[in-house]
């Protein structure tokens, strides 16, 4: 098969562990006949340095041209105190509305070589398998925004149409899972959850192989810490999921090893390490570049409809920890740390066997 | 001294924590010589029951004769599929804009013989001593709600008056512990959360010995897992505070024995534990009292600046911990639980010594 792939470096380690993925993304392509065509284009902190804007057009056509997006951080300190509209967050915000990616994925999993490093005991975090189903183009972050003398507003607002999208996509998840969907909202309180609540219970009858509970925000922000392996899908609005994932990434104890993906319902998607740009250790060749290669799998799978590929460099990436080698913010022993790249010729060896 | 108390028990485990509770406040008053004066009251799911509405007349009278409110809890499956202005919660969020109380605080502490029962890593959970100040009377709570054919919305809405003292507040009472207040919010995305970063780092002159840090809600999300102990005072809005808040009570494994204090800049103040109405157990004299209790200290200190008072029911209840004395919840034995009423007398027969 071809496919043509944007990549978007970004910036702090975004360039680094996005060469590592492009590295083990042409191993796949050479085992399995693919060709993969890459054109690389600014976001975020980097584009705003060469063409003052984080999401310069050139890159806009660029995405458009491409079957799927690899984008690696963006941010940095040199951008902190700029105006709203020339951060580099606003990149990866208008490039989501732009290309409609209104589902966000984020699996969380837990890799039993790497439980020494969750904050969690042992037997609270091991055996989580959970997906994260965030709607990304709507309510808080995109509603009207006021200031006046006296104070400011953000409006949160859904329509229906997009509750239902998201809704469904979460669904669909579910099916192709263990069937248990989290619905999560703030029903109590918030007019948006109750409507979305009603769209999940209008739902329900077209999945009846879906188990269905409705949960309160803050009891699954206790939930989630206490008992994580209670969740197969949960699906929420932006701003909760904004919330839960990041906070589920910590569950783990890998936050440097998870992937995402934002979807719209047909092939395309931007795929994502959930890290940020970490400008402490940029430029050292130390980042871990895992995340960012098993964004790629993801793209693979939902993107490119390639199963056995992705699963391949899923494989890889676990058989590399399990024989114990780990970049410095996984690894006990510092001093066997390894670098980004000698950790990816590791993933890379094993997919060339 | 003479106080008088507004107590109202609420639903569920509700009226067995209150009544522990009150038994601790008496044994105070002996000791040391105060006069409770007691009037209890109706609210939430017991209201709706005898008045049909959550929050009667008769108790907003009672609580206005009153120096401080003391509350169990609300809510259970009875009243879950009322209608909004007939749910127990609604009982609640109009006892707070009733009396204004604008501050919510919610200590987060380890005690040594609990951490067993957290889920996170002894060394993770151990030396928490946190406070999250949350406003409570603002933002998405209680801006407007609209519901159309085609969707719905909800108004985050904050003046800067609003932000000003709830800012102040928290400033103050970093002043009083360890100096470091960190203010979270989301202002890479909400014009309110970047009107709230202003006031603050406008403020900041007037604290010149407080350590001030900004951070976004994703990001504590995950710190407050992996490093708890990093904070001290923590203020945020009335949405990110619900979150955080709960988030945190799971962090020492004693989600039983947290208190919370609702107060407004004045004497007065609401006093709660941060536990919910456990329907599942009500009635079965097995609750945990110890929230309840320590909120009852919470009342002696910010309301009636009985600070010897208020830390003798802080001593007595870490006693009877340290003894080994637990209710079910915490108990790593269940056979050697004790009952609500039993665990009570511990801690009194501690006070009384
Ligand atoms: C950078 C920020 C605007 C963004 C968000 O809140 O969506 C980020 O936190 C994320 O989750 O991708
Ligand atoms: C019951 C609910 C409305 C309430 C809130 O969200 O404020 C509760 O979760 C709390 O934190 O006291």
């Amino acid at each position: 098969m071809e496919k043509k792939i944007a990549v978007l470096p970004g910036d702090g380690i975004g360039p680094e562990v996005v060469a590592a993925a492009i590295r083990v993304l042409k191993a796949v392509g050479k085992r399995f006949k693919h060709d993969f065509e890459i054109a690389y284009a600014a976001i975020g902190g980097a584009a705003i340095d060469q063409f003052n804007t984080p999401l310069p057009e050139e890159t806009i056509e660029i995405c458009k041209q491409s079957d799927a997006i690899l984008l690696g951080a963006v941010g940095g300190p040199k951008w902190d105190h700029n105006p709203p509209e020339l951060r580099p967050e606003k990149g990866l915000l208008q490039i989501r509305k732009t290309f409609d990616l209104f589902a966000n994925l984020r699996p969380v999993k837990s890799f039993p070589s790497l439980l020494e490093s969750s904050p969690l005991k042992k037997e609270v975090a091991d055996n989580v398998d959970l997906l994260i189903v965030r709607e990304l183009t709507g309510g808080i972050y995109f509603g009207e925004k006021k200031r006046t003398e006296d104070g400011a507003s953000d409006l949160c607002i859904y329509s229906r149409k997009e509750i239902e999208r998201i809704v469904d996509n979460a669904f669909e998840l579910a099916k192709l899972r263990r069937g248990k969907l989290c619905s999560v909202d703030k029903a109590n309180v918030l007019e948006t959850s109750r409507l979305w609540r009603e769209i999940v219970d209008e739902k329900k009858a077209q999945y009846p192989e879906v188990e269905v509970e409705h949960n309160l925000v803050d009891s699954v922000a206790m939930k989630l810490i206490t008992n994580p392996s209670h969740y197969d899908v949960i699906v929420t609005d932006n701003m909760f999921g904004d919330i839960l994932s990041d906070e589920a990434s910590v569950i783990t104890g890998s936050l440097g090893v998870l992937p995402s993906a934002s979807i719209r319902g047909d092939s395309f998607g931007l795929y994502e390490p959930v890290h940020g740009s970490a400008p402490e250790i940029a430029g050292l060749g130390i980042a871990n570049p895992a995340a960012t290669i098993l964004s790629v799998a993801m793209m693979l799978q939902y993107s490119f409809g390639m199963k056995e590929e992705a699963a391949e460099i899923e494989r890889a990436v676990n058989a590399v920890f399990e024989d114990g080698y780990f970049t410095r913010d996984l690894a006990t022993d510092k001093e066997k740390a390894l670098t980004t790249d000698e950790w990816t010729d590791k993933v890379i060896a094993e997919i060339d066997t």
